[in-house]
C-alpha cells in the first residue's frame, strides 16, 4: 500500500486510520511508499508529529514509478494531478483518489468549475448513497467524495429519494480550516481564521456545488436544484451541514424516512429527537450524526448533519471504500467514537 | 446615566462604548449607578477587567429605586425582568431595554415563544429599517433588537421592501458564544464550544424567529415567511448571517437596490464585489458589512452580513438609539473600525 | 468494570479508551455500572455524544452499593469523595481513583493544600517514574497522578535522578480547559477562555505544587524545590510543560540522560534535536513528547513536554495502571498516535 | 504621516490607532502615503477590512522617495530593511521603526542573533523603563521594542532596578500568533495553531533574548542573566509573560516596589491582590496589567504581565513614542480599555 501526498492533511489522516486497521496490525496490509511533492526527502515526523510510530519514515518523490508495484495506492494530490499518475498504474492496482479529478460525471460541469481536460469519472466512494455500496465492491478505481458533498448528500439523499421534498435544496455548510489544505496562504493563517467566521464561494461559485447536485439528482431520479453556501469557522476539523427543502410531511414522517434509509448504515446515526449534531462529537470518527425536523411555519424540512471533514469527509471514506473494494470488513480501521471534548 | 446588569456582557459592552462617547469625555454624560443581581457588592473590575478606568466602581443591587433619578437607564437584564423595573421609572427617563420584553408587536408570538404576561412593545432600536430612525427620535422607551434579528433584518429588508424577492427567506446565522450570555451553563463551557460548531433551536424553535419575521414583514408590507437556523461557533463575538430568497433579478440589479438602501447609512457597508463579510473585521465595531449576489442556477438572491453581536447586535444599537433619542449625533461613541486580527 | 463519574471528562475519556481496549473488544472486560451524581438517570449520550456505541446507556447514582461487585472500579469524582466509597469496596476490587484523595504521602501537604481528613496514600499511577512500574503490578488501589504533575515529573525526573541539575526547578505549564472539569463556572465559559491566556494559582498556590515536589524529591533522593505556575490556554485539551533548572552539563550530555531514562518507555518520546513538543500532536494519545536543551548563557537545563491532560494526564494513566495492576499488556487500549490537525 | 508596510499586522494596527488619535480627528495629523511590498497596487480594504474608513486607499510601493516629505514615517518592514530606507529620509523626519534593526546596543548580540551589517541603535520606545521617557522627547529616530521584551521588561525592571531580586530571571511568555507576522507559513496555518500550544526558540535561541537582557541589565545597572522561553498559543493577539527571580523580600514589600515604579504610569496597572492578568482583558488596549507575588517556599519573586502584542507590544508603543517625540499628549490615540469578551 502506498500513499501519495503523505505530508498533506488527507495523507496524514489516511495513515492515522491505517495504523489501527486490523489488516495493518496483523501485517496483511503493509505500508510501502509514502510520497510527497516539495516535501520529498524529509521525514514524516516533520510533517505529522502526531504519527509517532511512522515518524522516521522518509518521504520519496511522487512519481508513477515510485507508486507502481503497490496493490493499493491512495492519492492525496492537488486537483488535476491524479489522472497522469493513475493511467500509469496497473489496472489491477486499487487506486483511490482523494482529489476531485474523477468525481463529476458531467464534463460540462467539470469545464465550468475546474477547467482543464476532463478525465472522466470513477466509482464514487460514498456507500451510503442509494446503490453506492454496490459500485465499490471490487472496484479498482475510486473517486473519494468532496467533504462538503459528503455531508450534504447524506443529509438530503433520503428526502429527495423518497420524494418528500420538492427538488430545491438550500445548503449552508460550516467547515473547519483543514478542508482548505496545508499549502500556506495568508487568508488561512491562524491569525486570520481564529475568532472569525466568513462565507466564501457563495451563489453557486464553490466547486462542490455541481457534486452535491449530481448526488442528489441521482438519488432523486430527477434534477435537484442546489443552493450552496460554504462558511469557514475557527476550528481545524469538522463540517456542520444545515439543509432545507420545501415539504408537506410531518417531522415524524420525515424521521421515519431517515430511519429506514440509515438504520443499517454503520456510520450514519440519526440522533434522538431534540439532540442536535455538533462537529465536536465526531472528531477523528467516521460517523455522521443527523437530526431531522420540519419547520411547519415555513413548510420546510430541516436536516442538520455533522461530520469530520478529514475522516468521513476524506480519509475515512477512502479507507471505507478500500475495505469494500478489496473485501475487508467495511468498518475496519474506522470508528464511530470521536475524541471530545 | 445608569446601567442595570452591568456585570453581564451587554452591560459591559455598553460601558465600553460609553467610555469613548464624546458626551462622556466632556462630562455632559455622567455614569451614575451600575447595578447587578447576584454580583451586587463586588467591583466592576472583578467582572470586566478590560474596563480599567471603571475597575473600582462598586455594583449596587438592581432595583427601581437605585435606577430612579437617572435621565437615561440601560437595562441588560434576563428576559422578563424589564417591565417591572420600567414601570416604576419616570416617563421622562429614557429607558433602553436590551432584553426581549418589548420587542414583539404580536402578543400571540410572545405567548408562543416567551410566555408569561405580554408587556407590550416599545419603539424598536434599529434605525436602518424603513422608518426605523424616525421612531427613535425623542423616544423615552426603546427595545433594542435581538442580535440575530439585527443581522437578518439588515440583510434582507431592502430586498423584501423593494419586492425583488418572493417573501420566503431562509436564514442561517452563525454566532459567537457571548450571545448566550454569561450565566454559567455546562454546554457553554470553553471545553465544549472550542473546536466545535453546533446548530440549535432549528425548524423555527428559536425565539428570534418571530422577531425576524416581524421586521421583514413590516419592511415588505406583506407577510414574509422566515426559516431560521442558528449555529454556535467557537469564537466569543460575531454573527455571520447568510440569507437567501427566490428572485428573478440580476446580481447587478440587486446590488443597486442595496446601494440605494444603505448609501446614507453610517454603519452599513456594502462591500466591493467579490469581497465577502467576515465577523473578524467588525469586532468591537458597530458596522455591518454586506455582500449581495444572485445564484442564477438556483434562482436565489444570496445575502451575507457580518456584525458584532455585542456591538451592533446589542450595546452598539443601544447607544445608537440613545443618541437618536436624546439628540446626540447618531454615531457618537460608535466606530466602524474593528479590532483585527 | 464500573466507572463512577461517567458524565465528567475523566469518566468520558476512560470510556473512550476502554472501547478500543483489546479485552473489551474480545468481551473479557465488560462494562457494568456507569454512575453519576446529578446526572444520574440520564443517558450517556446526552453528556458524551462522541461515545456513540454507548449513547443509550443510562447512568445510575454513584453509591458504593452500585459499584460493589465489579472487579475494577474507576473513580472520577470531585476531590474528597473517593475515600468514603473506596472503603466500602472489597479489598480485592481494583479501585483506580482519578481524584487527588490518595496522591500525597505527606499529610501536612494535604492539610495545607486540600484540607479535610487525610485519607492516606495509594500506589501512584505513573509507571515512568523510577520504581513506578513495580508499585503498580498487582495493586488493588491506585491513585492516578494529577495532570500537571504528570507532565512536570516526566520532564524533570531523569535530570534530578541523575543529579545533573541543582534541586531547584521552575515549572510553567500551559493547559487546556478540560483540566478544570465540567462543572459550570463563569470563568470557564467559552466566551471567557477563547482568545485569552491567563495565569492562576501562582507563587505556590496551586494544589499540584506539592505533588510535583513529592515526585521529583523521590526521584532525586533529596528535597527538590519547585516553583510552579499554571496557565490556562484557549484549547480543550493538552498541557505544555516548560521546565528549567541550573545545570553545568552540555545539551548532549543531558539528552543522553533522557535517552537512557526513556528509551524503553512505550509512551515517552524524546523528539529529534530541533523539533519541539506541541500539544496538538498528542491529542487523544497517551504519548509524552519531550525536548531537552541547555541554555548555556543562563546555565539552565530546559525541558519541554507535551501531553494530553485527559489521556496521559488522567484517563490514559488510569488505563495504563489498570493494565499493570491486572496483568494486561501495559499498552492495551492506549495509542501513541494523536488526532491532528 | 506615512506608514510603510501598511498591509502587515503592525501597519494595520498603527492605522487603527491613528484613526482615533485626536490630532487625526482634528486634521492636524494627516495620513499621506501607505506603502507595501508585494501588496502595492491593491487597496487597504483587501488586507484590513476592519479599517472601513480607509478601505479605498491604494497602497503604493515602499521606497524612500515615496516616504520622503512626510514629517512622521512609521516603518513596519521585515527585519533588515529599515536602515536603507531611513538613511534616505531627512534627519528632521520622525522615523519610528517597528522592526528589530535599531534595538540592540551591542553589535556582538546583533551578529549572533540577527547577522548582517549592524546598523547601530536608536532611542528605545519604552517610556516605562527607568529614564525611558526622557530619551523619547524630541527624538527623530525611534526603535520600537520587540513584543516579548515589552512584557518581560515591564514585568521585571522594577525588581532588578530596586535590587530586590538576584540578577537571574526566568521568563516564559505565551503569545498569540500575530506576533509571527502575516507572511504565509505552513506552521502558522489556522489548522496547525488552533487547539495546540507549542514552545519554540528555547534555551536562548529566540532573538528577543538579548533585548530582554539589555533592558533588564540597564535597569539593574549590572548584568542580568535571562532565560527566555517563548510559547505560541491559539489566539490571534496577546502575550502573557510569567517571570521569576530569586528574592528574599515579602510579597508586600515587592508590591510596594511595583506600586512606586508604576503609580504614575498611564498604561501600567498593578492589579488588586488575588486578581491575575489575562490577555483577553487588554485586547486592542495599550495597557499592561501586572500581578506580583512571592513564592516563599521557592524563594522566588513571581511576576505576571499581560499585554496586547500588537498594541502595547508594537503599534501602541509606536504611537506612544510618536506622541512623546512630537509633543502630543502621551496617551493620545491610546486606550486602557480592551475589547472583551
Amino acid at each position: 500500500m502506498a500513499v501519495a501526498g503523505a505530508s498533506g492533511y488527507a495523507g496524514g489522516e489516511i495513515l492515522r486510520l491505517l495504523l489501527t486497521h486490523p489488516a495493518y496490525v496483523t501485517g496483511d496490509l503493509r505500508l510501502g511508499s509514502l510520497t510527497a511533492g516539495g516535501n520529498a526527502g524529509s521525514t514524516l515526523g516533520e510533517h505529522h508529529p502526531h504519527l509517532l510510530p511512522l515518524a522516521d519514515r522518509v518521504l520519496s518523490a511522487t512519481t508513477a514509478r515510485e507508486l507502481a508495484g503497490h496493490d493499493i495506492v491512495f492519492l492525496g494530490l492537488p486537483h488535476g494531478n491524479s489522472a497522469a499518475i493513475a493511467e500509469q498504474l496497473s489496472e489491477e492496482t486499487v487506486v483511490i483518489d482523494c482529489g476531485a479529478d474523477f468525481r463529476l460525471t458531467d464534463s460540462a460541469a467539470w469545464d465550468r468549475y475546474y477547467g482543464g481536460e476532463y478525465a472522466g469519472h470513477w466509482p464514487y466512494g460514498l456507500p451510503e448513497l442509494p446503490g453506492g455500496r454496490e459500485r465499490l465492491i471490487g472496484a479498482t478505481r475510486i473517486a473519494v467524495p468532496g467533504c462538503y458533498p459528503t455531508g450534504a448528500s447524506i443529509a438530503m439523499a433520503p428526502a429527495v429519494a423518497a420524494g418528500i421534498v420538492e427538488p430545491r435544496v438550500t445548503v449552508v455548510s460550516i467547515s473547519g480550516t483543514s478542508g482548505a489544505g496545508r499549502a500556506p496562504k495568508a487568508n488561512l493563517l491562524g491569525s486570520e481564521v481564529m475568532g472569525s467566521v466568513r462565507a466564501y464561494g457563495i451563489a453557486g461559485a464553490h466547486r462542490h456545488t455541481p457534486e452535491i447536485r449530481q448526488n442528489l439528482s441521482a438519488a432523486a431520479g430527477t434534477d435537484v436544484v442546489v443552493s450552496f453556501t460554504p462558511v469557514l469557522a475557527p476550528m481545524p476539523r469538522g463540517i456542520l451541514t444545515t439543509c432545507s427543502a420545501p415539504t408537506s410531511v410531518t417531522a415524524a414522517e420525515a424521521r421515519e424516512v431517515y430511519r429506514k434509509a440509515y438504520d443499517a448504515e454503520p456510520f450514519v446515526h440519526l440522533l434522538p429527537e431534540g439532540q442536535l449534531p455538533q462537529t465536536g462529537s465526531v472528531i477523528g470518527s467516521n460517523a455522521v450524526t443527523l437530526q431531522v425536523d420540519v419547520d411547519t411555519d415555513a413548510g420546510l424540512l430541516v436536516v442538520v448533519a455533522a461530520i469530520d471533514n478529514l475522516t468521513k469527509g476524506t480519509a475515512g471514506a477512502a479507507v471505507q471504500s478500500m475495505n469494500l473494494a478489496v473485501g475487508f470488513t467495511e468498518t475496519d480501521g474506522l470508528s464511530t467514537v470521536g475524541v471530545a471534548p
